[in-house]
């Protein structure tokens, strides 16, 4: 029996629209391109973003294209959210940090009608647009003053375009399920693939991003997202922030500590988001400048797993709850957290922190299990491992434009991690299922070695490989950067692990290192690692 | 173009699933009519629930069939609430205080299949079932020790029903509109009418509910909701709770001071659910008792407007803060709220009681507008009064197996409420359209007037009513109940209420009294007031 409840639809835009009716005055801050600290509210954003619709439909743009965006955090990224979305286009966000073939081969596969681009990105994009036929014209994120002098053909500036409309413009309804948003992953290997994701999908995964299960955002919190807009829609932040009302501090170009600390500190961001080395970077930048009284009150960290060095440091050094956050981009992206609940914050510290280095439980509307190869469900008893699938509304059900269903078994997604979840439904992701070490039939995993490994007061960042090895197939090998200050000992190390490990997860080496290579999302390129390393014990007769 | 996100319907019975598996321990406390306070967990009822599913299973219920309960506020209540929709029945409320008629009519309405009832109501149900031919059977709400000789055919003890059954089940997927909950308007005239809410309308309620602009539950949040699960689903408190992973405190049938005051004090209850004359009676309980030292932290009032007199009288005694909340059983029943945020907080004292009292501000998901006779939107200046009409997936879009759309115009409720709405999005009930006086062709809202009068020392609790006067058409009229150890003095009032309102609004005549009737579920009774005083003004010569 169908219920007798109003049929309306869950539309990004009326986010927005809640925020410019009940927190007119709440800021949005920007550092811009153009140099200067920037500063808006949920009031102007909404009359801005119609401006913008009233825009894309003189420029002929028709429900379902896709709109690219080559952009770093701001306001005016925001309006692309909410005008793209809210005229019933889709937005789609390039990560400009992909190599430019693959940028070039998504602006095709996506069949991107404009590009919105900011000044960082004019240069890079020149090169690519004579590959880029379909598309109709670029809009530089700017204004009049500061348009640069370029090659791009159709080129607008993007104050000028939106600077004549109305702003007010009566947003169409349409299918909840209607297209919103495109997110390619940065894959390693293969060219990216799109997550195409929904209204309903995002106005559900905001709903519970502001629950206190993910982030626990209330109208007072100020969020400062250090993942970038065009990465898994910085996890959400630009829909969530509005649902919950609260200051929205956006970092635009401004990764590095100065400028970084510059906002945390002006702001009084208390809540950050993003992954691991992000806060390691801010950690060492605080550490060298003696700062320890921060307006941060926790960092919500995700896209790697949660070394329980840094949890410990921000507790220590800064009274930061380090909240760790599971999801991809596949995922909405964010699907498990362990917040910092008052049955949490009851624990004694040590095992805190032990909570606080697993991925956390999952919000309402995930649904989670683990699976062994035989495609049967295993216990949830903290010890059993097994592929981690996931299921809910704001879950990718397919690549787009891609037929392979492989990764969807059985309506789940079958998410690569390879993870146990215990009897209290926390889950930890032991590896990914492609940097798993196999040593003679076993499995090690490279992020529990790291883990421990982090808790060296001399290590500063770690990173675990699997490597070549004629007897037991691979071998793990440990990477180091040490702390400033702090002696390479490769004996202190190995002295330090003894006991806490399996004698047989033990690495065979400890290399120290000036760098480890990253992914544009802030992740350890492993295979990069691998392909540099994997003779490294035969060719250094390690191997007995 | 449809985007490509997983397809799985947003379900009540996840919502309990969420609690057991993330807050197993967290506790359900009841006070039960067989006489104790008992307690049990999310855990235990997720098991029981599916328990009940099975016993559902067995006796011959389809997804569909209406499941009627008459019931207080317990455990066995959530039960029902997860058990019956979960199975894919629709679970209907019955409000006992209803007539008998009324009783007996929308159980024949509802074509209910089986009735659920506790101990109280059996001996009423004893007279109407032999009128209740459809219905298969009755389950009596207790164990074997305390079930009762009653001539009720086909009778069954709940506790005997689901003992043998496994506590596993396989809730089944359907349809995220699909019926799950059916509630009668208790409506002062004409036959009750239908409210028939989809599990997606719920669970998009309880997110809504959880979040900061509604109840603002947290995990160790300790709710109590103390108005009925048989009106309105007790506000969607046992969906909100589990979702929020909360502790619920349910009072049984205990709504008097002692048992109300027993159940805050043990379990420490911080936040209250009901309606105004709930929360009066508990001052004056706690005023009685000189008790002024409470755990409550926020009392949640809806049903009726907010009295400026209770909202000083909360904030002074007990430094508790009184949260108005607007809704009706066609809305869900949670639309809008006026939350303790830290900018409300922040204001001076008497510009926050100002908030306290007007209706607050639309959750999201809810669109409000207000109305002129002539179907015009009236701005929202917070002057101009018309209609509140509503909009949102929550929100009642046909009364059930009723033709008539006339209270639905162009998609929207019109909700029989006047109001007005300023600028700041927040919005004022000033009375029931049929609950308005014309004096003189002019509107006198009574609820204005009853909120200045709350404010005297001398007044516990006040109403105001329309009386036929020959010359104005409608006067108003003031009727007192004064406080423990006040002279009724009716100049005192008259010189209180002297330049705070139009001279024209003012009372033609105070008249002390020791009681106001009211409906069941807390609301004065106006019509029954002005049936008795319609012709006072004439009969005592005050037309002049
Ligand atoms: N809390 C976490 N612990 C371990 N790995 C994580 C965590 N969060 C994200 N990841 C990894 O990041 C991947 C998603 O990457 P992306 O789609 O680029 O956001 C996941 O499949 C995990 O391998």
């Amino acid at each position: 029996m169908q219920a007798l409840m109003m049929d309306t639809p869950l539309r990004i835009i009326d986010l927005l629209r809640h925020a410019a009716t009940n927190y007119p005055q709440q800021q949005i801050i920007s550092r811009r391109q153009e140099g200067d600290i920037h500063s808006t509210t949920y009031a102007a954003t909404w009359k801005r973003s119609a401006q913008l619709a009233r825009a894309l439909q003189d420029l002929g743009v028709r429900q379902g294209d896709c709109i690219a965006s080559l952009a770093w955090n701001t306001y005016r990224h925001v309006e692309l959210y909410y005008g793209v979305s809210g005229y019933g286009a889709v937005l789609h966000t390039v990560n400009p940090r992909l190599f430019s073939e693959q940028i070039e081969y998504i602006i095709q596969h996506a069949d991107d009608s404009y590009v919105f681009v900011d000044l960082d990105f004019v240069g890079m994009l020149e090169h690519i647009a004579p590959q880029l036929p379909h598309v109709k014209g670029y809009i530089v994120l700017t204004d009049r003053q500061h348009m640069p002098e370029t090659s791009l053909p159709d080129v607008h500036c993007y104050e000028d375009l939106i600077a004549g409309y109305s702003d007010t413009y009566a947003w169409p309804e349409f299918d909840e399920n209607q297209a919103a948003l495109l997110c390619y992953t940065s894959g390693t290997t293969g060219n990216p693939k799109g997550v195409l994701y929904s209204h309903r999908a995002m106005v559900l995964h905001a709903q519970a991003t502001v629950s206190e299960s993910l982030l626990g955002l209330r109208s007072h919190s100020v969020l400062m997202p250090m993942v970038a807009m065009y990465h898994a829609g910085a996890w959400g932040a630009p829909y969530a922030a509005p649902l919950a009302g609260c200051k929205l501090v956006l970092p635009g170009s401004g990764m590095q500590g100065d400028a970084v600390w510059e906002l945390i500190r002006e702001h009084k961001v208390d809540i950050g988001l993003g992954v691991p080395t992000v806060w390691l970077t801010l950690h060492n930048y605080l550490q060298n400048k003696g700062i320890t009284d921060v307006p941060l009150q926790r960092v919500c960290v995700g896209g790697a797993a949660s070394p329980m060095g840094l949890v410990r440091a921000y507790h220590e050094y800064y009274n930061v709850y380090w909240q760790p956050i599971w999801g991809m981009t596949e995922t909405g992206p964010l699907a498990t957290s362990t917040p910092p609940t008052a049955d949490i914050m009851a624990l004694p510290l040590e095992q805190r922190f032990e909570l606080q280095t697993t991925a956390g439980r999952a919000a309402f509307g995930v649904e989670m299990d683990i699976f062994d190869a035989e495609n049967q469900p295993l216990p949830h008893d903290g010890e059993s491992s097994g592929e981690l699938r996931v299921r809910g509304p704001w879950i990718c059900s397919q690549y787009f434009k891609h037929e392979d269903l492989s990764s969807f078994p059985d309506g789940w997604l079958a998410t690569g991690d390879i993870a146990v979840i215990n009897p209290q439904g926390y889950m930890r992701v032991v590896d990914r299922k492609k940097d798993v070490i196999k040593s003679g039939g076993e499995w090690i995993s490279s992020l529990e070695i790291e883990d421990l490994a982090s808790q060296h007061p001399m290590v500063n960042e770690s990173c675990v490989i699997g490597v070549k090895h004629p007897k037991w197939d691979e071998r793990p090998l440990l990477l180091i950067i040490t702390n400033p200050g702090y002696e390479a000992d490769k004996q202190s190390l190995y002295d330090f692990l003894k006991g806490k490990i399996a004698k047989w997860w033990t690495p065979d080496d400890i290399i120290f290192v000036d760098q480890l290579p990253h992914t544009g999302t802030g992740k350890l390129l492993k295979n990069k690692l691998r392909d540099q390393y994997i003779n490294y014990l035969i060719e250094q007769g390690k191997t007995t």
